[in-house]
């Protein structure tokens, strides 16, 4: 019975990591996608995010079927609230890989946002790319130097989402409305989604101290 | 012992609905500060957003605490699960109440959004209190009625978040940039909230029915 709960929660912990590399596929094509005009990688992203959605629901039920048959405590009971916890953020960060692509969508052919921002955007995907790769690791790992390189890389995008309003609100501006509509929702999604990779290592930290941490970390704009 | 439990329960369902309250307040007092440019409202609902940080968490810790010592099943699991989940909703509907502040704040003693879109915002802000009220009473009553209603008055945000589109890349769109950014991300907020919303009446529905629900509803912008 022991070895079966053990069983489970590793089950728990795998399916954590699946979803969260269905996260890294989907912002990586969704950036690509957006970045480079590619409609068939966006369509694909729109397409794909059922299966996270999907399976972020098959975990929560697995979990709640946990607490019912085995009634964990303690630190078996932290990963079970955790990973519903932790799916839901996982969820969030599809939909907005698929906002992003839905932005490329929209616009095609033409690029979603002017020459002027697109260094900054390509930085700004690499960040969120490398920051749900090392959300894998955290979650196969939980190795508390990974959660500190994703904050640290976290603060790196905040920078960048500034960077943006200061570009679309300074005095050589060119973009048409249309520009700076996209340019505000593409930079939001980009600092959203670091946002909850942050909220997610908090709760892994959870997982080693017990300390229980905000669902989410106030978002700057 | 089972006397205490139930105790314990209406506890937490007392706890949802006192946050909601303040979820209320906060969104009553951040939108009249967005649409009356009033900065003593911006700065309360600012500092107050703090209270309903910590009463989530106090409430997450509590339900943490029921499901390690009561070990509950059936029902009482799902209310419990439940009530972890509307705590991370009705905690982000906070953050988003003070993101709506902050733009009044930053734009002070400007209005955030020129005149051609201020009966837009009057009536979204008006929306966003109206579900906001019924939230409170749904998570008191549990009545489905009030899930539809909410569900129905989130289609009219997401009518309006259009609208606000339509607006500003119409050609009679007359803003500057700083316009633009802020009516943006305005209505996102806006649309955002009642998103929060609805995905709390379906957790609602979830403790009526047994049926898992996703984490979060996809969003449109």
């Amino acid at each position: 019975m022991r070895e079966v709960f053990q069983q489970e929660l590793r089950e728990v912990q795998d399916r954590l990591v699946e979803i969260s590399e269905l996260v890294v596929t989907s912002i990586t094509d969704a950036t690509e996608s957006f970045n480079e005009s590619n409609i068939t990688l966006a369509e694909q992203v729109i397409a794909n995010d059922d299966k996270i959605d999907e399976l972020a629901i098959a975990l929560d039920e697995l979990a709640i079927n946990i607490l019912a048959r085995q009634q964990p405590v303690a630190r078996d009971l932290r990963i079970v609230v955790s990973a519903l916890r932790i799916s839901a953020n996982l969820e969030r960060m599809g939909d907005i890989s698929e906002h992003i692509a839905q932005l490329a969508r929209y616009r095609f052919p033409d690029k979603v946002v002017p020459s002027s921002l697109r260094d900054t955007f390509a930085n700004m995907g690499a960040l969120d790319v490398e920051i749900a790769k090392k959300l894998v690791q955290l979650l196969r790992t939980q190795d508390p130097r990974l959660a500190e390189e994703i904050r640290n890389e976290d603060d790196k995008v905040d920078a960048l989402h500034i960077s943006v309003f200061d570009q679309v609100l300074g005095a050589t501006w060119k973009g048409e409305a249309v520009d700076t509509v996209d340019s505000t929702l593409a930079s939001r999604y980009h600092e959203r989604f670091a946002d909850h990779a942050v909220s997610i290592a908090k709760k892994v930290q959870y997982l080693a101290t017990g300390d229980w941490i905000p669902a989410d970390t106030p978002s700057h704009h």
